[in-house]
């Protein structure tokens, strides 16, 4: 809130391409924060409890203030901008195919449109060659389950505890996570089962094999005790994301599989968080070998420019709806905008291989590091994640892993772990914190100083973590 | 499906500026059919019983499709484009942000993010000063809903029959057409009721008066019977608009203001179709002199150029939300890209005075040429609307008002409609047609010359209606 520059600060920056851009001043951020705080009313937020900060302007990783403070962003947004602020080759898209054809109904053929889908579907496992497009993660989530509902003619849907998978009303009735508990169960035909997550290993397993076999053994018996033939669908962030960088032993995804195809349940993979790219892989579960009936993907299908998401359906799926209408739709699917957002991706990720080095940023840089931060800082319990897609967890005891802060504390009781926050900021730093973790996601076209310079960041920050170890 | 250039196809087109474009050929179509059918599954749509045609270009209220053939559009695509294909305000403020940034997460603040919320709070009735921003109309209805619920401690919605609401879960139960019946209801807690329709009363009226008093009545009851103290909302079309073009009778919306005010429940006025324009006033509301608690908009607001929507929320309902968070949200809640193309709306309708232009054209050259077309067409059983929004209700018989196809029908049953469609698409026309009525729902930017066309090709081609006629 101060008109004076820190000093780090800066007027102005330069684009990738050498132009200088002056940020803009003062009476700036004053009319941006009067318009924000008069008229704007926030996701997930007490509006009165919040002060959100104008934004000027974002060039790759970085994204300024008004007051000209940068912030290297470790949390790509809400995990959608894989490919940067300001990526030329997407806004290039984007102003070309507004200047041809901006928008055009769903039931028409476009050829953007066709061309994303094409391209997703030569990328995606198995049968899946057909996309319904939405307008976000939630939606796709909604309409997967309303298809693997239609197809099996049965209602229940199993989902697990610690995920998340969109805020409508179907979508937050599957996720597991505390966002839940504010909305009534608007749809009551959910069951919850646990996942694996071997540093807290809900069935006290000691090695990550036993993990995967016992999850799926737990899974199993949730299946058969809520009704085999009354479940229609399975779905599993492949990745859990905002809850934990989760990622399933070797073997937990393909004994999923198999239960499914045992019992005839539709096999969902949300992948609206860790598709396309952000663990070196178009669709994660390539990483795990294993081909879901459904996959849903947003965010990362054109790194968020233009609102996007959508379902890639397997052959045996939409074969069911070659004569029976599919009861879903919406005026936007398909945009051809975000469409063309989506195909010029394509063509970065191609052009530029964006997985490889994902995979190699992954390997030679964050998985070290990280494991160095694990060594030097008591607080450190864990680090996880795999590409540029990590979870260090925090704790107050190595020993009995008690967490930093408590589960979902907020207030004081978060007051650790809202100090860290504020210390990776004040280094220039933004980083993504839930609970009692910090992520580390990066845009996947970071450069390498840009990426050892933000973990060296979070490595000095962690000593506010420390300072709390017992 | 013909290569053939029908005799009035072009193979190119000018634009406003002057500047000529050639249409794609017929290598180009064949590319967007293939990967259109092998790759992309369309809404509410049995995949292999629809043949998508591929659209070329669009200016203005045209769209031409890969034959060069030109089809004048009546329907604003979705009833969205109110400012019509390629309005260059529109592509210049999209090129322009995206140029400037693209997008930003829901808890930044943004200068267009910010000044869009402020414009749609300035034109908005009462004390609806706080917009929260969503991706499209089904969204902003579930989370309108959502705020209801939370404000009143209430589970209960109360919608109408013959209404839409959108696709996701909560919205498909609000919704009270057919596309509703293939979907469980996923929100147990919605009861529907029905609205006035004087040309069909429910309630055996015979005046406008009568219906608007018994409408009253019957919704009074139902809140009764339902339980007052179980309703957290009332939501409703302010004018009916795919079920019909349904306009209340004087008296009838402000007397559901009424009796929200009585039972303390919240009054959702849905304007996805008809805000931002459609008939000559920003909010439909205003036309009717009521204030709702929440209004939900979509569509018009940036003519679907970028997905958008949102909920226009009163002080009473935002201040709940200071100290308490509201449990929903969005990675695209407020992006820019979408929030930039609707303040390029506000520019475009306050310089070129759109909403007197609309009122203009409705009053002096549609009802005019409807209510003559009423006096010569045996199938017109009633035109009813205001603004550019219209429906032609066709029949079989004057008299007895036996709808010209049933309710829902679909195949051979349909086919008087679907003649009366075609013969509209030969004369180069692309009409919207529902059930048993074709709508008019022309960009609002159509120039007098095109509305007076198309609304000549309808007259014709109700002679196809007419042939049905006992």
């Amino acid at each position: 809130m101060t008109d004076t520059l820190s000093p780090s600060a800066t007027a102005a920056y330069v684009d990738r391409s050498g132009t200088t851009h002056q940020l803009p001043d003062a009476a700036a951020d004053a009319q941006v924060r009067a318009d924000d705080r008069g008229h704007v009313f926030h996701s997930w937020s007490a509006q009165a409890k919040i002060d959100p900060m104008p934004v000027a302007a974002g060039e790759g990783s970085t994204f300024w203030d008004y007051q000209g403070n940068a912030y290297l962003d470790f949390s790509s947004q809400l995990v959608n901008l894989n490919l940067g602020h300001q990526h030329p080759d997407l806004v290039a898209a984007i102003q070309q195919q507004a200047g041809r054809l901006a928008t055009i109904q769903p039931i028409m053929a476009n050829d953007v449109r066709g061309e994303l889908a094409r391209r997703i579907a030569e990328v995606a496992p198995g049968d899946l060659d057909k996309v319904f497009f939405t307008n976000g993660g939630a939606d796709a989530n909604e309409y997967a389950v309303r298809m693997a509902r239609a197809v099996t003619g049965r209602r229940k849907v199993l989902s697990m505890y610690r995920s998340y998978h969109g805020g409508t009303a179907a979508a937050i009735s599957l996720t597991g996570d505390p966002r839940r508990w504010a909305n009534d169960p608007s749809d009551g035909s959910v069951a919850h089962f646990f996942g694996p997550y071997a540093y807290r290993s809900p069935f006290h397993a000691t090695t990550e094999a036993e993990e995967a076999q016992r999850a799926l053994e737990h899974l199993e018996n949730l299946i058969v005790l809520e009704g085999a033939a009354t479940v229609a669908a399975v779905i599993i962030e492949t990745i859990v994301g905002t809850n934990g960088v989760l990622v399933p032993p070797a073997g937990y995804l393909p004994g999923v599989r198999a239960l499914c195809d045992k019992y005839g349940i539709v096999y969902i993979a949300d992948e609206v968080m860790v598709g396309f790219g952000r663990i070196g892989e178009w669709f994660a579960v390539n990483h795990f070998g294993v081909t879901p009936d459904l996959i849903t993907f947003a965010k990362g299908v054109n790194s968020g420019y233009v609102p996007l998401g959508g379902v890639v359906i397997s052959d045996r799926i939409a074969a069911h709806f070659d004569d029976v209408a599919f009861a879903g739709g919406l005026t936007y699917s398909g945009h051809p905008l975000a469409c063309a957002a989506g195909v010029a991706t394509f063509e970065v990720f191609e052009r530029d291989a964006i997985l490889e080095r994902v995979r190699d940023l992954g390997s030679r840089i964050v998985e070290p590091a990280l494991r160095a931060m694990a060594e030097r800082h008591p607080s450190v319990g864990e680090v996880r994640g795999v590409g540029l897609f990590w979870a260090i967890e925090l704790v107050r005891d190595a020993s009995t892993r008690e967490p930093l802060v408590p589960f979902n504390a907020s207030g004081p009781d978060a007051a650790p772990m809202a100090e860290l926050a504020a210390a990776c900021k004040a280094a220039g730093l933004w980083p993504f914190t839930h609970f009692n973790r910090v992520h580390v996601a990066p845009p996947l076209v970071i450069t390498e100083e840009e990426l050892v310079r933000g973990l060296a960041i979070i490595d000095e920050a962690l000593e506010v973590a420390d300072r709390y170890v017992a």
